[in-house]
């Protein structure tokens, strides 16, 4: 065989084929090499694996797969350990606590029954187990709409895409329990093609489409607070939107504060319930969490939901978002102290302060509520009649509205301390005046002395007091959860 | 003469003498030039002159020539041009801005005549021309005792100096309105013998005495906020301490809080006045600053009053003290910026945001109080015996004490937001809950309605409500004036 140069002297053409293949072989090389440390690279800094999730997995255990720091994080959402002064992680019996709401919720669902929520992981259990969603059974039907699954699952957003929205949301709550299987998780705010947050429930969509905000527009950063207001917010079920669907409606249109909100309801003449012993037109806030945060120093400062319940961790030279959402509290090290350089035990001291400032006057104004609605039955049990009550029912309506907006925000005390505080002082002015138009009624029906309280000492003597069959509640939500629920779990 | 070299090869311990001489010469030339070098650092950096001031000298002008920055800024508290939302630096007419007040304050003095105040440079003017001090000639005393001119001079130090403490408050006003020429100034607050700052005032040793704390050990950041303290409290006028007497006394002994305050002044049976109206015994609350400003977040962090209201200022390459006192909102660069770091517009909006909301729940309560008094009075009008009236008269001394702490005190909405919203909230309960019983009490007596306002609509109508002769009261004043101040001046 004859050596390469001479083939080459021979035919010098052959020596420019050979310059080119030797080329494109370095070339793929190099493209070869660039890939191997890309791979690398990502390997140590983020997980970024070809997910093959389904868009609407409802089972966190399959994101977890690819996910797995995120996932473990998220299920310590079980923990029920933490304690705070005035929260924490385990449920807490709000009613044990404070007997005064009973009566503030007489007629209402939330007398029977009114824990303080434990983590994500919880959802479906405790759903499931409260008072307030009844004892379905054969014929007996759930008071509760299927729209209260809204926020409880996972599952929702399958369900939205099978049934439609209003489909969703129609029929009574049982009739969708042996859907709803998997706790709030991943599918709820990710989208599993791109990771990317996204907004899964129709109420905040429609919200910002009735206020002509594009929600395509929001930045990541606000992104970080919007996927907790899909739920962490105040909301109505509207009947006029579709026939026999209790339709869920966030009530922003003139605003998120508490005075523009009830201006909202008032004049859509909209009541929850009527209180079983003042009459009254009563609203239930919910749990206006994102709202109050907006009124606050820290959403002034662009800081996030995510920011404070989710700070970044970091575990084996990995840093991810912690997907243990809960109380700040429990971990001020990566959530107050990324940005206040004090000690820990400053730092809760602060919101205790804050929080004990606002504890004292909102359970003033519970006292005085209560007072008003027993004082408004007097009146009534006296003769009063219906144009005489009705500016006293509306006063009485607006006070525990302030109230109820006040108490049922989570964190709304830290969120927005002087706001917080400010509703209530509006609400015991309402309550008061309320109460001075009742004693001037009530003296001109014949009743001019103190209306005497009841024993309201403890939850049972309140609930006892409102006409509750406790027993009777309980036993049958009992024989739910031992017969119907594990056979919505077999199918 | 033989050279030095042939004398020391004789007498070999003479050179020894040369060595030490030389080395001592050497030593004090060090010294010199390190002195030298010394002085003109303390020249390009602070002033350190040695000072020729008396240890009671009540003229600024004279401190001015050693420390002429520090003096030339402090002349600039003369300026009246300064406007923020709800304050500023120039004098503003609250009765004119809210009639109600005229009603709040009926029987005292501060129903004639009520400015929000100027700078200090103004004290001796203002305090001249305020109708509360009356107008005193030949025989007719003023209402107010020397105690009053306790805060308003330089002078003070001296005359107490002379006459001790006792004996500078006995007597009226008029008495040493000869001897009190010169505003608040630099003695208040500096010793000239070392500069240091030093506690002039005998209220604030007396109330650390009471209490078994040791003004000598607080810190130089402490006292930063001390000085104000001598002047910028809630104090009164104790007649138990010297015969004849107003003693100025802060009522701290059982804490810094409106409530623990309150409780104090009950304990005593303090009375400031009997209200024209409804004959409550009333409180005054005078200006509450220092005590608010403990329990907000800024004094929680160690910054003291100085560091907003006398930020380091640079002139020259020299950085001082600024002496021209007043809103941290005229220099947020020196104040506010120092620690955060956001721009202007949104630390200021900041500020107005907490201002507002504290504004509207307290006009709210101002409202509230004209409805209990005008009440009260229809009660007692109506034929209401005295054990009647006591626990609600009870009730509208603690709710208008409530509103006048968190109203009187400067900048409270902004040091303390949220103490101040809940003592708010406390006093919107406290005089519902008198208007309740009131209402109870006028059905009692025959009187089952609504009582009218009278028409409040200006200060002017306000004022001739509660039988003020104003143009009288104007009239004396300015023959005051024109006719006894300048005889004060020439003496």
């Amino acid at each position: 065989m004859k050596p390469i140069s001479e083939i080459i002297r021979q035919k010098p053409w052959l020596g420019w084929v050979f310059f080119l293949i030797t080329m494109v072989v370095v070339f793929f090389l190099g493209l070869l090499a660039s890939s191997i440390v890309e791979r690398r690279a990502e390997a140590v800094f983020a997980y970024t694996p070809a997910v093959d999730i389904d868009s609407l997995e409802p089972d966190n255990a399959v994101w977890g797969k690819y996910f797995p720091r995120e996932y473990h994080s998220y299920l310590q959402t079980a923990d029920t350990t933490f304690r705070s002064r005035y929260g924490g992680s385990a449920s807490i019996d709000m009613l044990k606590d404070t007997p005064e709401l009973v009566i503030l919720w007489a007629g209402y669902s939330f007398s029977k029954d009114y824990n303080q929520g434990r983590g994500h992981y919880h959802a479906i259990t405790d759903i499931r187990a409260t008072l307030r969603t009844g004892a379905p059974a054969g014929n007996v039907k759930s008071p509760s709409p299927n729209t209260c699954w809204t926020c409880k699952s996972s599952d929702v957003p399958r369900l939205i895409s099978e049934k439609g929205i209003a489909g969703f949301y129609a029929g009574t709550w049982e009739t969708l329990g042996p859907e709803v299987t998997h706790p709030i998780g991943c599918v709820d705010c990710h989208d599993p093609s791109t990771m990317n947050l996204h907004i899964s429930r129709p109420a905040l969509l429609e919200a910002f489409q009735r206020q002509v905000k594009d929600i395509g527009a929001v930045s990541l950063q606000e992104m970080r607070s919007l996927v907790c207001a899909q739920c962490h917010v105040e909301y109505y079920f509207n009947k006029h939107v579709a026939e026999g669907v209790q339709y869920l409606t966030f009530p922003w249109d003139k605003g998120f504060t508490a005075d523009s909100i009830e201006a909202y309801y008032d004049a859509k003449d909209f009541v929850d319930w009527e209180h079983a012993i003042s009459k009254a037109p009563m609203l239930k806030a919910q749990h206006p969490d994102y709202e109050l945060y907006l009124s606050g120093t820290h959403a002034k400062r662009g800081i996030s939901c995510a920011d404070c319940h989710m700070p970044y961790i970091s575990e084996g030279g990995q840093k991810f978002t912690s997907h243990h959402i809960g109380s700040p509290l429990r971990n001020v090290s990566s959530s107050c102290q990324v940005c206040h350089r004090e000690e820990t035990d400053k730092l809760v001291a602060d919101v205790y302060e804050r929080q004990d400032k606002i504890a004292s006057i909102r359970h003033q104004l519970e006292k005085l509520l209560v007072r008003a609605h027993v004082e408004a039955k007097a009146a009534w049990d006296a003769g009063a009649r219906k144009e005489q009550m009705q500016e006293i029912l509306q006063l009485i309506r607006h006070a525990q509205w302030r109230w109820d907006f006040a108490a049922a925000s989570h964190g709304a005390s830290f969120h927005a301390p002087l706001e917080v505080s400010r509703i209530i002082s509006t609400g015991i002015e309402k309550a008061q005046e309320a109460r001075i138009k009742l004693s001037r009624l009530l003296a001109s029906l014949g009743r001019n002395a103190e209306i005497p309280l009841p024993d309201i000492s403890s939850k049972e003597k309140a609930q006892i007091y409102i006409g509750l069959d406790m027993k009777t509640l309980r036993e049958e939500k009992a024989q739910f959860l031992h017969q119907v629920v594990p056979e919505w779990e077999k199918k």
